[in-house]
């Protein structure tokens, strides 16, 4: 199996890493990954650029010899459509953007990079999922144990049929070393809306300018939602589509 | 009415001046927009950074008074956070993103920060509509007329009812100037596969670097999507949402 590996963190992010060593008990894995941070890009593509590449040395594997990626100066979705279009030397048999640094659900599954790679896969006609791990102040981040608690739940969805256009959104909860793996729900996003934040500062010339200072948590919510299972501990999967069409409204509409 | 106007081609693009203009007859109309171009941004936000923002003139009324809106070193979705939150007067009663220089039908939905700014706004619980020009080299560009030809079809939505959370997407012809206003379809967004191309260049120390080369072209399609109506002249109008839950795979998943 040729896995395409991505992110938006960038190609030196530890969560790539941990992931990477864990898919390839599945395959063949080429990174493709952007050279800097993209976190909360959303879909952004580079059209009017050009993109520049690197080969990156991201660490070495168990034989002692490099693990080399592609670094792309773009976003993440660039580095989908560039991977599959030029750099791989095939189409993959699966793309996996991850592990985020930070949980994609609710709302901020539309912000995020990660995310946004995994459904230009789709687009793209491959199978596809996104990974990310829950940050949380009191317990350290482990992205090793994530990536290893990651893989028994790839294996289910690709069970399961994970076919062409497909995308998973895996949500990993942080968990204390000697806690077990999460028992994963399959469910749905939650669409609440969100309510922002914003410090409101003087520049040195007395000009306004603005810091986003919202924090997203995981409140209240309804039971059968991503949000909601995340914060009770499970690992949450959400299948995602990139038809964007309101069918119910356009019924009501088209009339 | 109060409604915000926001684009993702920046305060001074011509697109938003001829909007503006004619959406004065529907109410009083607040500009809040990039400071630059942020083209194919997509939903990306600006949490890690300051958003500064400035006071642009963008031209005189009718009454040879200055037309002033807020600039903000930021994407399309931070204009609508920041005018809501910080901003503006009031809760807006419509958020209207465009006129686009160029077609955001099909995949390019997905890319678009014209569009991402209207499900901004419908996450914070507004009734929004993004516009957007298809552009052709056969035709010259004429926002004004572009404008004229919206405001009935927001009308008409208004008419039909747009809720708080609802989105439309109003894609409009290029048309010459002799041709009448085009019929508006309500219509799906099409949802076929898009073939990249990129040209593979050599910079001057040989690293290879690529340039994205696809042209979008309003090909064949289903008959009933905004790809095929925009090819065939029409004004098209999509419902969009911000649920991404593809739920027909989630119950197969779930099961």
């Amino acid at each position: 199996m040729l896995i395409l590996l991505t992110n938006d963190d960038g190609i030196s992010a530890p969560g790539l890493l941990a992931i990477y060593r864990e898919l390839t008990q599945l395959g063949d894995v080429h990174v493709v990954a952007p050279e800097t941070v993209q976190s909360a890009t959303g879909h952004g593509v580079t059209l009017s650029a050009p993109l520049l590449t690197s080969q990156v040395q991201i660490d070495i594997d168990a034989h002692g010899q490099p693990i080399v990626g592609t670094a792309i100066g773009g976003r993440p979705a660039d580095c989908v459509k560039l991977a599959v279009n030029q750099i791989l030397p095939r189409k993959p048999d699966l793309v996996v953007s991850g592990i985020n640094s930070g949980a994609n659900v609710g709302i901020n599954v539309i912000y995020s990079g990660t995310v946004a790679a995994a459904i230009e896969a789709a687009f793209l006609g491959l199978p596809a999922i996104a990974v990310s791990l829950l940050l949380r102040s009191t317990v350290p981040t482990d992205y090793a144990r994530a990536a290893r608690d990651t893989i028994p739940v790839i294996k289910d969805l690709l069970a399961k049929g994970l076919s062409p256009g497909d995308v998973a959104s895996i949500n990993l909860p942080a968990l204390l070393p000697d806690q077990p793996a999460a028992p994963a729900k399959y469910c749905r996003q939650c669409t609440q809306p969100w309510v922002d934040t914003y410090d409101k500062r003087l520049d040195p010339r007395g000009k306004p300018y603005y810091w986003n200072s919202s924090v997203f948590k995981l409140g209240n919510t309804e039971a059968d939602t991503d949000v909601a299972f995340l914060r009770d501990g499970y690992t949450t999967v959400t299948p995602l589509q990139f038809d964007l069409t309101q069918h119910a409204l356009l019924m009501k509409w088209a009339k």
